[in-house]
C-alpha cells in the first residue's frame, strides 16, 4: 500500500512532510520517480500528465489536492469508477469569500476612481456609491459561503445554479431562470465548477442578457470565460469592467490584451491558494479511511463533475 | 415655532422639501436670511458659524444634519443648555461600514501590489494574503457594526474605547489598556467620536506603540490624526500603509503632502454621506416631538462631547 504523488511543478516536499508526521510508516513516491507502480493505491494529484494514472493496476482512490476535480476528470484515459476526493479547506472558504467581498467593496465604492483622483489630486465628493445587487453563479461550499457573508453585510445578493435547490437560505434561480437571474443584479461573481456544460458559460450570449453595466467577477476557472467575449461586452459598455483571478493560459501570455486593458483588475490566480497544513492531513485522513474500509471525506460526485 | 437652517455651503433645498413634505404648515427660514429670529425654536446646523447660535433667543433643540456633533460643540458660544440631536442612519452605518471593510480587505487581499504588477506585467503567486488582526477605535454605532460585520467575515477583531463596557459582545480594551490593545492588531480603524480627549489621538506616540506595520485607517475625523506623524510613522515603519477619507483641512489643499504619498490611499471624504432622505425625516420627528412634549431620539450626551 503506498502513495504516489503526483503534481509536476507542484513543490510536494511540505506535503511529504505532512504525511509523515501523520504517519510515519506511509509509503510515499513521487511522479516520475515511482518505483512500485503495482503497489500504489492512492494517487494525489494537480494537473497531472493525462494518462498517467492508467499506470497503477492496483488504484483505489485519487485525491485532488485542491478545490477542483475538473483537472482530474478532463483526463479522457481516468480509469473508470475509481471514487475522487477534493479538499474542503475553512481557509480556503476564508480566503476565497474575502477575495470575492473585496472585488464586489472595490465596485461599490469605486476604489479605482479614487486612486485617479489622487493620482490628479483632484477633490469629487459627488456619487460616491454605486447601488449594487450581487448575483453569485455557483451556491456550493464557495459561493454559499459568498452569499452568507454578503447577507450579513446587508448587501442585496442572489445566487444561480444547474438544478433545483430545495431549503436553500438565500434567494435562488437555476436552469432556464438565467434571464429573470441577470435582470436582477449588477455585479456577477462566478464561482461554477468547470464541468462540460459550465466551460465557455461566460460568453456573448450572456453578457447581452445582463443588466446593463454589469461588474464581472471570475474567481472560478479560465475556462468559464470566452476570453475575446469578454473584451467586447466591455466594448459594447453590457459591462463596465471586471476583476478576474483566472485565465485559459496561465501564467498569463505577456501578450495578453487584459493586461493593459483599463476596464478589467487582474490577480495572478491568487483569490485562494490550498494549504499544504490544512489540505495535507485531509488527504491521509481518507488514506486511512480506504485502509479501514471507511466512507471518505469529501468525495466528489463524478457523474456532475464536481 | 420654526426651524432655522444654518449650513453655509450645503444644499438645502432637498432638505426643506422634506420638512415640507411631512409637514406642510412647517415654517423653516435659512440662514443667513432668518427674518423672525425670536420664532426659531429648532435650529439644524452643519458647520454654522460659531455664535451665529446665540441669535436665537427662545432656541429649545439643536439638530445636527449628519451623525456628529462635534462641530457643534466645538462653539464656544454654544447657548448652554439646549438638547443635541444627532442623525443615525442605517443607510450611513452601511455606507462607513462597507467602506471600512473594502479599505481592510484591501490590505489584507494586497490590492496595491496587484495593481502595481498588472501595470508591469508581472505574474506572481507568492504570499497572497497578510494576516490580520483588527483593531476598532470607537465602538459606538459604527465602530461597533464594523465589529459585528468582522466578525460575521469570520476577520479577527477587537475594540477600543475611553471606558469600560458591560456585556460587549467582542473582546474590548479601554483607557490604560491600549498598549496591550495595539500589540493584538495590525490593522487600525479609527472611528472614535471627536472630543477634546480625542483630538490628535493618532499620534507618534500612539504609532510607536503600535505592532511594527501596522495599517491605519481614519474615517472619523481629521482631527483624530496628527498628519506630519502620519508621514514620520510610515517613514519610520510603525506603520505600513494608511488609508484615509478625512484631513484637518477639506478639500484637501493640492499641496498636501499626503496626495502623492505612495503608501496613503485617500479617498475625498465620502466613507460616509448623510442622505437628506433618511435624515430630514428624523429632524421632523424631534421637531414634532418637541411640539408634542416627547423625549428627542439620538439626543447626545452633550457632558461627554457625543
Amino acid at each position: 500500500m503506498s502513495i504516489a504523488i503526483i503534481a509536476p511543478n507542484k513543490e510536494v516536499n511540505n506535503w511529504i512532510s505532512v504525511f509523515k508526521t501523520i504517519d510515519n510508516q506511509v509509503d510515499v513516491e513521487v511522479y516520475p520517480n515511482i518505483t512500485k507502480p503495482e503497489k500504489v493505491d492512492v494517487a494525489v494529484v494537480w494537473l497531472h500528465p493525462h494518462g498517467s494514472l492508467m499506470d497503477f493496476p492496483n488504484l483505489k482512490l485519487i485525491c485532488s489536492m485542491g478545490s477542483g476535480v475538473d483537472h482530474i476528470i478532463a483526463d479522457p484515459e481516468l480509469p473508470k469508477g475509481i471514487p475522487i476526493t477534493r479538499i474542503v479547506d475553512p481557509r480556503l472558504t476564508y480566503s476565497m469569500t474575502n477575495y470575492v467581498i473585496m472585488g464586489i467593496l472595490n465596485y461599490h465604492r469605486q476604489i479605482f476612481r479614487y486612486i485617479k483622483y489622487k493620482e490628479e489630486k483632484i477633490w469629487d465628493m459627488s456619487d460616491p456609491e454605486i447601488d449594487i445587487t450581487v448575483g453569485v453563479m455557483g451556491v456550493g461550499q464557495l459561493g454559499g459561503d459568498v452569499l452568507d457573508k454578503l447577507s450579513a453585510l446587508g448587501i442585496p445578493a442572489i445566487g444561480y445554479g444547474n438544478s433545483p435547490k430545495s431549503n436553500f437560505k438565500h434567494s435562488y434561480y437555476y436552469g432556464s431562470q438565467l434571464n429573470d437571474f441577470l435582470s436582477k443584479v449588477n455585479v456577477l461573481v462566478c464561482l461554477l465548477p468547470l464541468t462540460e456544460k459550465t466551460e465557455g458559460r461566460l460568453n456573448m450570449e450572456l453578457f447581452e442578457k445582463c443588466t446593463p453595466g454589469t461588474y464581472l467577477i471570475n474567481v472560478a476557472r479560465g475556462k468559464h470565460l470566452v476570453e475575446e467575449d469578454l473584451i467586447k461586452g466591455l466594448d459594447k459598455e453590457y459591462l463596465s469592467g471586471a476583476m478576474l483571478d483566472v485565465y485559459r493560459q496561465e501564467p498569463l501570455p505577456k501578450e495578453h490584451p487584459f493586461w493593459d486593458h483599463p476596464k478589467i483588475m487582474m490577480t495572478p490566480h491568487i483569490a485562494c491558494i490550498t494549504m499544504y497544513q490544512a489540505a495535507a492531513p485531509q488527504i491521509m485522513e481518507n488514506y486511512h479511511n480506504l485502509k479501514n474500509k471507511l466512507p471518505f471525506k469529501n468525495q466528489v460526485n463524478s457523474s456532475q463533475g464536481y
